[in-house]
């Protein structure tokens, strides 16, 4: 006998249903989802290393999603990587390594079609109203519409116990949690830490984009954060800290780097992402931020982002 | 041994989801489902019948779903009769009768709560673009986002085999089966024939608003479009037929009530719902009208809708 650990693909939802079946009639085992668009790095390695740990099966999804790209934004050069993807996971679990990836085509994802102009879109979408539209939203405004959809389709699809995401995308696990708490869709969210580079830089597919010398130059950013959490500490006692007198500290040091382009620095609520005036101990907040930097032999910008939380 | 025929009520949605758990673990016993309002009538029952043919267990829910209302509309007046409708369950069915009955307060449904003005809600809505923007939807822009979100929330908790819908609701119905296509739901969506009283009127719950008398006048609704389509089949054999040759045939008869007041009369493309100005036998049409008649004891007037289908 031989025991293959490479993992079996999935093309069609028909076929994850019935793999899906079969461990519902198998002992009814549990199942951990990690969505991803590919181009997997530490980062989701550490949430497929968590799903592992917690559940009998493990799958994964790897499929760019075109509704959550406006038409301006990078779909098509997006990177896909599935070889490497799947040489990764074969390379980094050997004993207990993940049991399905599922690559769907789009029109597998999107029966009724999809275009990326909002106006001539047909079919389902869902919105999830209250933390959307800003941070992230205010330059992407249809980019939660996109991922509260494909990972309701998702998640119809697999039916998993557990659904894993990184705390790197804040507001996404807000909106993903806010998603599956009001539309009554039976799974965990399990929320896990950002990881990092050794000199701080937030994993990302988008790293892709940098050389080597931008990947430390970016470190900044994680830096910046980590500042205006010191100041905070310090300063917390106080019983409160005036936002503006955080991000003074943090902006002083991302701006420090000339060719960086800050698309916002934000301190919100943790919870309903209003903007705050004051962080307050108990309540804390999401001090969150997009920075553009330069992508090697290019002229064009990847855009970063990072976050931290404040207690 | 008591057997009682009476279904359960289940109020919260941790019941139903234990309820359903249990049946799974029980031979995986399939579930049909009826979303209902409540006020229940015999096309419900006509629903809850095939149900109770087609399915191991059967649970409707009775929930008056605000989302699907607009302020000004009849949200705070809709019948609720949740004791006759129990008692109508008890006296339609005597051998294999409803298993369960989901009552659910508002805020187990919206778990962000809810308020009609939409630009004032936050929370997870589903859009289901491309079909709910024409016919009910001019008059009722989010009544099928109402629809929508609302089907997914129950189909979320209860999770069923089947999910039984009426003809009546025509648009509805389009709406349903492209949510369920285009989200990956796994359901199976069935859609029944309209009942209808002996007289033609199609059953509704707001026929309770209506007068004997007015219910025998709002029969003029079906005989309108029952012309309609007697005009179409002794006309089609030229190849098609114009749309408004129908539709002149349709209103000369609604109209000559004079309390009546058209909203609409439609013939659209039974798929896309686009407006059709000719049926294409092989095609056909889904011939449809909203008429408000007078309600009893009330200057107020009840909106009645029908359909019929073109082959």
């Amino acid at each position: 006998m031989t025991v293959s650990r490479t993992p079996k693909i999935l093309r069609t939802v028909a076929q994850v249903r019935q793999w899906r079946q079969a461990l519902l009639q198998n002992n009814n085992q549990t199942v951990g989802f990690i969505p991803t668009m590919g181009a997997l790095h530490s980062g989701h390695l550490s949430l497929i290393q968590s799903s592992l740990n917690e559940n009998d099966k493990t799958i994964i999804s790897i499929f760019v999603n075109p509704s959550q790209f406006a038409p301006h934004e990078d779909l098509d050069n997006y990177p896909r990587t599935l070889d490497s993807d799947i040489k990764l996971i074969n390379d980094t679990f050997k004993i207990k390594s993940v049991d399905a990836v599922f690559v769907p085509k789009i029109s597998e994802m999107y029966p009724s079609g999809i275009t990326l102009d909002i106006n001539k879109q047909r079919g389902a979408f869902i919105n999830v109203l209250g933390c959307s539209e800003q941070l992230e939203g205010i330059t992407r405004p249809n980019f939660f519409r996109g991922v509260a959809t494909v990972v309701t389709k998702l998640i119809n699809i697999v039916q998993p116990t557990n659904i894993y995401f990184g705390q790197k995308d804040a507001q996404q696990c807000i909106v993903i949690k806010n998603l599956v708490k009001d539309l009554l869709i039976p799974t965990n969210v399990k929320i896990l830490p950002t990881l990092r580079e050794e000199n701080g830089l937030a994993m990302s597919s988008r790293n892709q984009y940098l050389s080597k010398d931008m990947k430390q130059r970016s470190s900044l950013i994680y830096k910046g954060l980590s500042q205006g959490e010191k100041y905070y500490e310090l300063n917390k006692n106080q019983g409160k800290v005036k936002s503006s007198d955080i991000l003074k500290e943090i902006k002083s040091i991302i701006e420090s780097d000339k060719d960086f382009d800050i698309e916002y620095i934000s301190i919100n609520h943790p919870e309903t992402l209003d903007e705050l005036e004051f962080v307050e101990p108990g309540i804390g907040a999401l001090v969150s931020t997009a920075v553009k930097v330069p992508k090697e032999n290019s002229n064009e910008m990847a855009r970063l982002i990072d976050n931290i939380i404040l207690h």
